[in-house]
């Protein structure tokens, strides 16, 4: 694209341009919706993008996102002290919290392992994770990383690592996804739901 | 969805999610990923959205984007000046000069006709475009409206209007579109490319 718009409607579409997801077109669309917005609307993103790097940081404890220097999960004492939840990224920290099925605390890894892309345990939060589990409040831990080939070895390397500390160690599920079609399913997953199946009589 | 982030990430997913095309999910992974970038970048995109409110206006003559009174396509006097061509909106304007086929002058509508949206002729900027006609310079005006339902009104509207003003009215070729499969063309389209069939020998 030679000609294209000028100066700063043309910045604008590059810098949506660099966000995750957005194609050119999208991208586009962004800016001209910016281009006949309100003034105060503008000013209100663009108020929140400064304010997220002013603000926003990350749990001394756990690694989820904060305002302080702990998040709100590890400040709330209501929670049950006794598991903790290891999650890959904060916003799977969203998506237990959203299941309303799990009241304990979290650590977020900041990722997992990946040979390919040169992420080994060290990378990742992980030595942070042990001293957590000698307070001795700590009685189980949920290894709750991604189902995918990277998410695998990070629940094997942790496994490994956490079965001389004397907790229990648990791990999600895999199975069925509640509304999908038994054809559909794929043999990996289909194989999983027979190999956790569960006696109902 | 009841608990989510805390103030200034939860502010910014949602300010996200206002942008056209941007559900929840993709909210959550720009945001995140503002997080996560150099502050530099960030202010980038800050002032990028201011700039574009300050500075973006449109062309007095021709209803494009422009960062002064008139815009680059008007005020270069290399251009055509005998052509008009009519488009319903400024990124039209973009897509025509992609195609480096077209070296004239442009009239953007502001939209187009659109009855059950109540948009009717006076609300688009078809006014300013009769005086232009009458300097005596334009020759032909070419209409370039959307090959959609409004598009059609609003270019049976313009022809109408413009029979008595005695200058040479144009449309765009409606057709099979270039690298496209004849079998998967919808009727319509496959009508309109026997109907504008042209005599090769």
């Amino acid at each position: 694209m030679s000609l294209l718009y000028e100066g700063a409607l043309q910045d604008l579409v590059e810098e949506f341009g660099r966000l995750p997801g957005i194609g050119p077109k999208s991208a586009q669309r962004m800016a001209f919706h910016i281009l006949q917005a309100d003034t105060a609307d503008v000013d209100a993103l663009a108020d929140a993008l400064r304010e997220v790097k002013r603000r926003v940081r990350f749990c001394d404890v756990c690694g989820n996102v904060a305002e302080d220097a702990t998040c709100v999960i590890c400040k709330d004492e209501r929670r049950d002290q006794t598991m903790i939840c290891v999650v890959e990224e904060p916003k799977d920290v969203l998506a237990v919290e959203r299941t309303r099925e799990y009241r304990g605390l979290y650590h977020v890894l900041g990722g997992s392992i990946d040979p390919m892309a040169g992420i080994g345990p060290d990378d990742l939060r992980i030595k942070d994770l042990l001293p957590r589990l000698q307070s001795g409040d700590v009685q189980e831990v949920v290894i709750a990383t991604d189902p995918n080939l990277e998410g695998e070895a990070t629940a094997t390397y942790l496994i490994r690592l956490l079965s001389s500390v004397g907790l229990t160690v648990s791990r999600l599920a895999s199975g069925l996804p509640v509304g999908g079609d038994l054809e559909y399913a794929d043999e990996v997953t289909l194989g999983r739901a027979f190999e956790g199946r569960r006696s109902v009589s």
